[in-house]
């Protein structure tokens, strides 16, 4: 009988790092995670990475052959194979694939969280068979991932993609990035509380969300407060998917694809933020782009995204090999 | 002897409509043009235009072979054939390639020109070689070609690249397009004629741009001014640098190209508007693709540059069937 292959998707993140088996359909047949430790160094991780992923490895290899490795990472450049002074982890510049040689002689290939996504939901998620559209994560930040004639954009140094970093206002919100009013200072997890802190001072408007310190506030405070009719709440929604719609509009433009897919928590909030968005969108679209772009969720399984994503990017690359 | 492969790159503009003989080297062999009469339809046009086409090529048929025709015109859809509703033309909804067709059996192409002009660039021009970059026209309004990978970037609809209807303020300038503030009402021979206009009426500097109505006066009175050291003019080319130079970087940080090559009216200006837009891209753009974006001046010689694009389009298109 002949095996059934599969590829390891690997999602590094800050706290932890996950990995799962993964066959060309989607199905993920086995999965486990470790603690990433972002104090140690990259080799360190993927020392014991490997021992936990041969464990599980050698427990189906009567039935799967492992035939690639496909890593999400913060920071990753697909081009060099490396990973770049990410945010949240102690790498400093790091040649991951190099590493991964180390420990498995199978095609292997990485990119950031982001672009797996993109890859994600063309080949097992909302965006199979189209050839050209742009996947939006709003999580902590604005992440993105965009693919034209199907296939991903990396651009010349493999970092296109960083819609995240449009500016809206070049004398608005500070950003992480060092300059100022970039599209995720506004619309992402942490954009909305910004907005919502901007309205509990410039507006009267009474909220429950006043009782919570900017510390403690959650996007899913505001999504629940906002569902439940908190005017504050839903006016930072509006505000957020103002922004996102006229920046969406810029890539439209830039583009033209069949759809975005928004993805990550914000994303969660539903026909909160997806309804206002699109609306937005709509009103500062060029007439000939104009109820044209789908906007849709992503249909990738919440928890085990990245890890499919992670996956996707290998199969992908498998599939351009042959 | 065997006979050199030519194609015929045609240019339809709103008062001529030009064509040239171009080899494979973008050496143009023998040319031509004729009065479009906007009024005319479309059918009309393309029987003047062949029969004056047809003329020229019998006289060169002993040394060269026609083996394509490429086109270049306003509102154009690659994917089509079509021209939509084009702003400067009587033709209504028309499918070119169709019409085309009955004149010659020849494999040909259409699109509009700017996205003529990036293709141009990339097989005669200043983007020989490269596979990711962007090429704006500053003429009346702000048109651009983007190439990814190699190929130029139509969409999902075959308009992507309309990066002058970006929107650089919701509440800004009115646009022809009906919307307010996209950046071809900035960054444009239109628009730094209405940035000296804002100047005029928001500033006591003197200019003897004061002079000149707004009907009379031209991006070249602008250059002229500003190359003498007119305050008011330095003035509008840096206001129409911050602005332009602020959305290339939004386009950089989509895309990640190599180079972004300017061409049309306006970019013939030279330094003063290639040092200041560079200046202010440098100041916007996203920490890691700082100092890496060449902003450079298309190499297509200028009065042919639309033929040559137009001749390009059909080039690679015959090189890809290949």
């Amino acid at each position: 009988m002949s095996k059934i292959q599969i590829v390891a998707g690997i999602d590094v993140g800050g706290t932890n790092t996950a990995f799962g088996f993964v066959d060309s359909n989607g199905k993920i047949v086995a999965e486990s995670s470790i603690q990433t430790h972002s104090e140690q160094n990259a080799n360190q991780l993927f020392e014991r990475l490997f021992a936990e992923l041969n464990m599980i490895s050698r427990k189906i290899e009567k039935e799967y052959e492992l035939v690639g490795i496909g890593i999400g990472a913060p920071n990753a450049n697909y081009y060099k194979g490396t990973v770049e002074l990410p945010p949240n982890l102690n790498w400093g510049f790091v040649n991951v694939l190099e590493i991964v040689k180390k420990y498995s002689p199978l095609p292997s290939a990485i990119t950031n969280d982001a672009n797996a996504a993109a890859i994600g939901e063309m080949i097992f998620g909302a965006a199979k068979g189209m050839k050209d559209f742009i996947v939006i994560t709003l999580g902590t930040g604005l992440g993105s991932g965009i693919v034209v004639n199907g296939e991903l954009v990396y651009g010349a140094d493999g970092f296109a993609g960083e819609v995240g970093h449009t500016i809206v206002d070049p004398n608005g919100r500070e950003c992480g990035c060092g300059r100022k009013g970039c599209l995720e200072t506004y619309a992402s997890a942490s954009g909305i509380r910004r907005t919502v802190y901007e309205l509990i001072c410039n507006t009267n408007t009474p909220s429950k969300l006043r009782n919570i310190s900017f510390d403690q506030l959650t996007a899913k405070d505001i999504s629940d407060a906002a569902a439940s009719g908190d005017k504050l709440a839903l006016e930072a929604f509006d505000y957020t998917a103002k922004i996102l719609g006229l920046k969406l509009a810029d890539a439209v433009a830039h583009l033209s694809p069949e759809a975005i897919v928004l993805f990550g928590g914000l994303a969660l909030a539903g026909d909160l933020i997806f309804v206002p968005t699109k609306r937005y969108m709509e009103e500062y679209m060029l007439n000939i782009f104009k109820n044209k772009v789908k906007l849709i969720p992503s249909a990738l399984p919440g928890g085990n995204a990245a890890v499919l994503g992670a996956a996707a990017l290998i199969w992908n690359e498998l599939k351009k090999s042959k």
